[in-house]
């Protein structure tokens, strides 16, 4: 319903505009019958868990998909950098640079592997890791160097590859929001010592839930399906060394997760498309809307993109500050949140010790950007929808404030 | 077939007595239309991953069960003894005590958090942690005593709370082993600080995969909910102090395989049932047998038991040693092993420096046994042609055993 009045927003009572959330997530499925159908095979089957033909077809699809040699089906891509980390540690406590403006799951996921993370600024442009950031600090406590491929850019991977070969430390990538991009016109799934996607429902590529590693390193991938199977006498790789410090776990993808992304690996240049049809409408939208300006994805470079996310700076000419403007979305029935907010090394996931650093790039943007909701949810209609609440709300931005920060006053 | 010369056995080349494999899993699972009929619900609502309704609905239904305050469903079992091995380390790296005659993945497990296992003798009937063992290492080092229920006994879980309280040290249960059964009346699920049970395929509950962990402590249900989404701020219990050294992971379990567990949970009783009648004809088989002594599953006590597992031990009347018999069982299409053998503090999975240690009984007790076929793969008419097959190569024990030592010096 069109706003009026500013007591038409539902912040202030009024009717929301969504009356069903419209989140941050893919959430495509493909039809459901043709899910029901795999699953009644693999139920008949009964090899559901263990390395079965399900997962076998996945990893050689994304094999191809990638174009890489080796891909190893997880059960989740927070395991994949653990199961990493760890083997690249080689049995040592010591250090994982990862760049602080990033997923706040990453400093978790390196502890388990006996790491602590090292927090390095990010380029401005990238949002990845800044080669000189990581050139400054690593030593010889650096186990690993964890780079993160963002939405609009899969970051400098061949800075940052041959600072780690000139070091002898491996570089590997969270490629999660990198899925289906191109690095000088390379599809993503090759570059450093492995990549690290997700198969979570929210994600482009939906298993329900799920993830992989891809990798050309034969001897890695043999340690890595040895690793997701408890590290298991029988599954043991013949080439792998006596006294080597490979800790097992059960991180194992099951069929009926194998079957679902199988389905949405075939859709997956729809979704791809879909996702770009919206972005395109978010562009127009924000072109013609002063104070807020959307992050481009980086498609003008020629590189491909895979359109799933959409991130808009807060300028001097927006009139609610970030707060304000997040409660005001909210209300109305977006299930949004600022994008990787506060930086990992002045954030609760920061572990004691690590977090006495000025990262000056890394904090800036950490301050400035915001999600807006995405995916199979958000229609086209409803891109315009809130296309016009945004200019409702830059029209009414005073009045809008002071309203909110006297509501603040008497709460 | 029936064999009539040692030419019929299949390690000679004969035929085999089961033309597709007999496991040492349950395998059961509810019929397909009402999992794919659940399936239909839970892709409608496209709430698949984060505490959806059937994960809620199956840790209410699991409390039931288990007669205990909290259930936290995880995405494996594995997952929650490293959680929990890690919460109770408090951010110290210790040790962890452990029977040294058990599960080869429990090591591997304690390790992610953190922690060295120190592995303990175990009690020759319940072949649980001995207490005496434990309370000889119990040291400013031990972060928490993790003990395991067996199929044919929980342990001595009173002996080993006891202790735990008298010194300040957590103990949990892997009880994996031990859905269905009862210590002193009771159902096991309350027992300890918390007991961690599993959700895997060949498991007696079949979640396809997954675990849950079981606990009476309110606070400790909130750390783990929080743990096992990421520790996201949102879930972030209110009861917990600052500078707390939880680790954030994503042990999540979904709604496909809540669903399934909810519909195996249904059936479980019915399950253990039929687990009883086979375990019965096992035991006519082996009252006949010389030289093979089925271990009792402890159902003479009055305690509840749930007949998982059958388990019999080789003694001098036995013509064959354990690796002749395995070989010759598994040519006839049994997929079976010996019973946690070797021992963990003499098996690969042993850390550097834990296993130079004399735990008399875990060594002897891990030589003995041999694991028979179960689960429902395993039809009555299978038990007793596997008994038939049994007395054949009693009759015939020493032409077998010639034949093998034979054809092992020629290859």
């Amino acid at each position: 319903m069109e706003k009026k009045t500013i007591n038409d927003l539902a912040i202030f009572s009024g009717p929301r505009l969504f009356d069903s959330l419209r989140s941050i997530g893919q959430l495509t499925a493909p039809p459901v019958e043709a899910y029901l159908e795999i699953l009644r095979t693999v139920y008949e089957a009964r090899n559901l868990t263990n390395d079965g033909a399900l997962v076998r077809r996945l990893e050689a699809n994304l094999c191809d998909y990638h174009g890489v040699q080796n891909c190893i089906a997880l059960a989740n891509a927070g395991l994949g950098l653990t199961m990493l980390a760890q083997v690249f540690a080689g049995g040592r406590a010591g250090e994982v640079i990862m760049p602080a403006f990033s997923f706040r799951g990453l400093p978790h996921f390196v502890r388990w592997a006996g790491q602590i993370p090292r927090f390095c600024d990010v380029d401005e442009t990238t949002h990845g890791l800044d080669p000189a950031s990581v050139a400054a600090v690593i030593s010889d406590r650096t186990t690993s160097i964890l780079a993160v491929a963002n939405f609009n850019s899969p970051g400098c991977i061949d800075e940052l590859s041959e600072l780690g070969d000139r070091h002898g430390i491996p570089v590997f990538l969270d490629s999660v929001y990198g899925l289906g991009c191109t690095y000088k016109g390379v599809m993503l799934g090759g570059y450093g010592r492995a990549e690290v996607y997700s198969l979570h429902a929210t994600k482009l590529l939906n298993g329900f839930e799920g993830g992989y590693v891809t990798t050309n390193d034969d001897n890695l991938a043999e340690v890595l399906r040895w690793q997701r199977n408890f590290t298991f006498p029988g599954w043991r790789p013949e080439t792998l060394e006596a006294g080597c410090h490979v800790l097992g776990t059960n991180a194992k993808l099951n069929e009926l997760h194998a079957g679902m992304a199988l389905l949405s690996l075939e859709r997956l240049q729809q979704t791809i498309e879909r996702n770009k049809s919206r972005y395109k409408v978010y562009q127009e939208i924000f072109n013609g809307l002063e104070g807020l300006t959307l992050l481009s994805c980086g498609d003008e470079t020629g590189e491909q993109r895979n359109y799933e996310m959409v991130i808009v700076e807060l300028g001097a000419g927006w009139p609610l500050d970030r707060e304000q403007t997040l409660s005001l979305l909210r209300a109305e029935g977006c299930a949004i949140g600022p994008y990787y907010s506060p930086a990992l090394h002045r954030s609760e996931h920061c572990p004691p010790g690590c977090g006495d650093l000025a990262l000056p790039v890394a904090e800036s943007l950490s301050n400035r950007y915001l999600q807006m909701p995405v995916g199979e949810q958000m229609s086209t209609g409803d891109i315009n929808a809130l296309g016009g609440l945004l200019r409702f709300a830059r029209r009414h931005g005073e009045a809008i404030s002071a309203r909110l920060k006297t509501a603040g006053r008497a709460a």
